[in-house]
């Protein structure tokens, strides 16, 4: 049986094994939730960056470029990080340059995967279904928040790994420890995530609509793939 | 009110500032349990070291030295790892030097911190009680598993904090991961440990008695405080 694993931050990551896995990036608010609705919503692809400067140097080969530091829209950019101003026409069969915080770091410090794909509770049963087929190895590589552990991140974790558990060994105790958080937390998971001060911050901008539309489970059914350009794509999966 | 945090592995200290704070450091299996226990049975002190050359060279020093590597007693030592080799008048107002796959190295990576204390199921009350007198910011280190995060150490940390947790600020969200954990599991830990394939694989190196002995709590009312020698000696706290 293959196996999964939970990487609870970027900053572990060079305790893993990369190579033959697949690696799920989760940064559910707000990276990987957006990323999956941009592809949804028409865009042709997303390159995640790492760098402001850089990701700012690709509006002249005329991309959307976007990025958010702290939570808020950087100065000079397109679009910022909520979901909400990806489901726009604009972005139609536009590439879309983006950084954030911490999910574009996630997927840049997660390059030596077989394959990375992209993982929100909006996409969840998809990206379920799409490493049911694969059967490879996963490793969950949660965003964090400025590499620490993070509690949303985590739950998308514990859910996933709940949905493979009988067709995976489940590996480390990270990975146990997020299937626990999941079950006691999935019947009111806002209730829970509100206590914590990582949300708290991140509600104070405002984005409190983004916080809801971020944990909705299984709205789409696509699965983001960075090929070999370094851009995501979106694969459809039949759920 | 002060602070209280977890950082669930060494591997993460440097995320975090230790100045002016009291680092609880805990590896439950078997380092800090062991530690508390020597201590308990009359040892002057415990040096701990993070290199078994290091170590082994305390020998000529008349200490007694103790090493274990991957869960068993390093070759050339005096004693392991096992609470229970220190339930021995031989250790009675000795100095010992200790080395640990991974407690030692959480004690050794925590020295920036104002104060280092030790941590376990078998002291928790006598550290909470402890820590509500200093009124001061704690930090709890894991000292998890080579690097990795553990249930164990994670679930005393929750411990810790559901103890502290009406006169501290719960600063990020791996306290309230843990106490969530701690909650769902403290009903029944061993059955909720012994899931965990680090578990499995001490429980496969014939310490089910430490481990039995490790999870008890409040059996001592000592804590554990490293000195400017660098040496862990006894503090008493009246519980």
């Amino acid at each position: 049986m293959p196996k999964v694993d939970v990487c609870f931050t970027p900053e572990l990551l060079h305790l893993y094994q990369l190579e033959g896995r697949i690696v799920v990036v989760v940064d559910i608010l707000r990276a990987t939730s957006t990323i999956v609705t941009a592809l949804q919503h028409g865009a042709k692809s997303v390159i995640p960056v790492e760098k402001l400067e850089v990701c700012k140097a690709y509006k002249e080969k005329g991309y959307i470029i976007a990025a958010e530091r702290d939570g808020v829209t950087a100065d000079g950019f397109d679009l910022g990080n909520s979901p909400f101003s990806y489901m726009d026409k604009a972005i139609m069969d536009k590439t879309i340059a983006l950084t954030t915080t911490n999910g574009t770091l996630a997927i840049e410090k997660s390059k030596s995967a077989d394959q990375i794909i992209i993982g929100a509770f909006i996409n969840k049963k998809a990206v379920a279904e799409y490493l049911l087929e694969q059967k490879k190895d996963v490793l969950v590589v949660c965003a964090g928040w400025k590499g620490k552990f993070n509690l949303e991140d985590t739950l998308f974790a514990g859910a996933l790994a709940t949905y493979l558990k009988d067709d995976f060994i489940l590996e480390n105790d990270s990975v146990l420890a997020s299937m626990w958080l999941h079950k006691q937390t999935s019947v009111n998971i806002k209730q829970y995530l509100l206590q914590s001060s990582h949300v708290q911050r991140l509600n104070n901008l405002n984005i409190q609509d983004d916080f809801e539309f971020c944990l909705q489970k299984n709205i789409y059914p696509n699965v983001p793939i960075l090929n070999e350009n370094g851009e995501l794509v979106n694969k459809l999966v039949s759920v």
